[in-house]
């Protein structure tokens, strides 16, 4: 594993300095090295699932794992989607000029060796190497014991791609094992090689990563997601926002796990809002008043204020006005993604600056906490911490900076 | 230790949200509070200042932790100039619309909580505790045993400023002990409530801070830094450029510790050079080609190559052009801050882009190092690490940001 750890930072000197056309090229000899490929995955893929399946791991895990000939085509589109995003290397973020004479420029720089340590699904080696690459980083992917087939033969067909780029095969480089002290190794950083660690997988495995990391991770443990209807929220829009912010797709990180309604409004809102949830095949469970208005709605409990279902389930509660939404976000929240409903325009912009989420949205759906519908193209995970990256990382999340001084012989006096 | 990080924790909460105004004017009354105390703190500070005498503390130290009238007079000025800084936070960053008519901004935020461990130096808790203010951020300072009684006048001063303008004393609080252990503690996040630690001390305080941190660090260990001077320099500006840079100030971390000459023109250079630095009083330690141009020279060890002097000592090496420089500098280098004299564009282009470095000059001296150089104003720090903040920490490197997105309706189809 420290040898992975040099390799990569040898290889990431070289990367930094790689003009974009020759990455975009390594990216598209990696979608076609995929492709060609596409057999030797599937036999790969096969013999995993086989494994996982004598496991009896749980069917929505069997379903990450599994690759069929659409997955993999998508997997090369999405390496070839990369190739034309812009290269965030090399951008001047700021320029100035000092009174004596000197210009510092403030240049985007790659971070250096990045450290992915994910679970099940397989093309992740693929969309979390291409983002390190395109950005300018060497990544060292660990993946878990029952997707290894799976991605090593992905990772030998982008290390194919970088060769033709004439790239080092060290830029994407995979961990030759998947015992429980590589992970270790990993989050100790391999003696400095890795700068910082990005987790992809379920609340375990992040939450292992942050207690034990040695060095930055950018992460969210979950993302307890809240709506707040405020009385002066259109009731339409309202119900919309809540059922696509809860409803859309239940497992993603920003799906709303606690709908927040204003008592002042709650004769309006409430009994639709619950309606339209339990209508969608959603469970509510929420507090008295929101059983006072549909007895088909369950009793919540403290802890249901701070559980991310992730499932078809809801938390709900009547609050006295904007300023006990904002401290219930506070108190339960995990500061990830919030929104409020309202067209009181002086109430949402309070909620938008006093809510300390990486997120906060007002009168849009919490499901928009995503790199894509960010615009930042394909995004390596979502971080909830403070520093350097908040929010999708996407690839400028990827990058750091340095300060470039121009000057003509000045000296300090 | 605990129910310190909590009451930050809930006055940074409100200092987030404090207007411009509120927070000058609370530097202003924490410099007039610092004036009207003068003669307390002296006399703690000359408590501090014998106990130290008696450990038989080196002078350099006592002279640090000594405060007159003017020194005390330049702390209350120091946080007037911080009141006359722009404040970062609230400024947007960035604003864009999506194609559904979502509007995105990234806005300026407060980190939280900032630790500061420092030592000797009383002033820091004015300064830091100033600047984190004005930042939006709380601080929990953590003194050093020797200057306790000094800080503990200033922080009341800073407090009772705070409380003049209608902010939490909260904002700024000092630990109450000097222990081993509460260094451990802030290290550890004091249960999650700081954000992230700024060491202000020498290698042995930043390097346990650096080692033991549970949560992020702005910090640099050591400022190995180097000035290259190319065949293509002018020889007067490279004089000047290194002498300055070496021995306008040898006790800070942008003082150069090795000077690289080209082969090509070291006929030019080498014995000017050396002279230059020599008569200014500066010891050489150089290669054989050095010690071969001026027999004063002294022979460097493999030591000496990453060895931070922060005295009139400098290691001195004939390179073969600006390819060996860049990698003797990835080699021994700090990643801090380094230099190349040049007239040749090109040659200096390729040195400002491949220099791993937080901050590279092209002619000019690396004492320039410092955020009120850059024209950040007051700094906290320097930072070598490459995630968040990296170079002068001033006030905006002590912000995050978060989004703010601006609907009408959006659901996520």
């Amino acid at each position: 594993m420290l040898e992975l750890g040099r390799d990569a930072r040898e290889a990431a000197r070289i990367l930094a300095l790689a003009p974009t056309a020759q990455k975009n090229a390594a990216l598209k000899a990696m979608a076609q090295a995929i492709r060609e490929s596409a057999a030797k995955i599937i036999v790969a893929n096969q013999a995993d699932v086989s494994a996982a399946k004598s496991k009896d791991l749980k069917d929505s895990f069997i379903d990450r794992l599994t690759l069929t000939p659409a997955r993999i085509e998508a997997m090369a589109k999405g390496l070839e989607e990369i190739a034309e995003l812009p290269d965030p290397v090399g951008a001047t973020l700021s320029e100035w000029t000092r009174p004596n004479g000197m210009k510092i420029s403030r240049v985007r720089v790659p971070i250096g060796v990045i450290g992915i340590i994910f679970e099940s699904r397989p093309n992740v080696t693929a969309d979390a190497g291409a983002l390190c690459m395109k950005s300018g980083n060497a990544a060292i992917l660990r993946a878990g014991s029952n997707g290894f087939r799976s991605s090593t033969v992905i990772a030998e067909a982008l290390q194919q791609g970088l060769d033709a780029a004439g790239l080092p095969k060290a830029c994407i480089q995979m961990a030759p094992t998947t015992s429980r002290e590589s992970v270790g190794e990993m989050l100790s950083g391999l003696g400095g090689a890795i700068d910082v660690i990005v987790p992809r997988g379920g609340k375990n495995l992040v939450a292992r990563v942050q207690a034990e990391a040695r060095v930055p991770v950018f992460s969210h443990l979950e993302g307890v997601c809240h709506v707040y209807v405020d009385k002066a929220a259109n009731p339409e829009m309202a119900r919309e926002i809540v059922l696509n912010s809860k409803m859309r797709r239940t497992g993603v990180c920003g799906s709303a796990e606690t709908i927040l309604i204003d008592r002042a409004a709650a004769a309006r809102n409430l009994k639709p809002i619950i309606r339209t949830l339990i209508d969608a095949g959603c469970e509510v469970r929420g507090d008295a008043d929101a059983q006072a208005a549909d007895t088909r709605v369950k009793s919540a409990s403290e802890e249901d204020w701070s559980t991310e279902y992730l499932d078809a389930i809801v938390s709900l509660k009547v609050v006295d006005g904007v300023e006990a939404a904002m401290a219930h976000i506070a108190k339960y929240g995990s500061q990830h993604t919030d929104a409020i409903v309202s067209d009181d325009a002086a109430t949402a912009l309070k909620f938008l600056n006093e809510v300390d989420s990486a997120i906060v949205l007002h009168n849009a759906s919490t499901q928009f906490a995503d790199g894509g519908e960010f615009g930042f193209g394909a995004e390596i995970g979502i971080a909830t911490g403070k520093l350097h990256a908040r929010g999708p990382v996407g690839l400028e999340q990827l990058t750091t900076f340095k300060y470039q001084v121009r000057g003509s012989g000045q000296i300090r006096p």
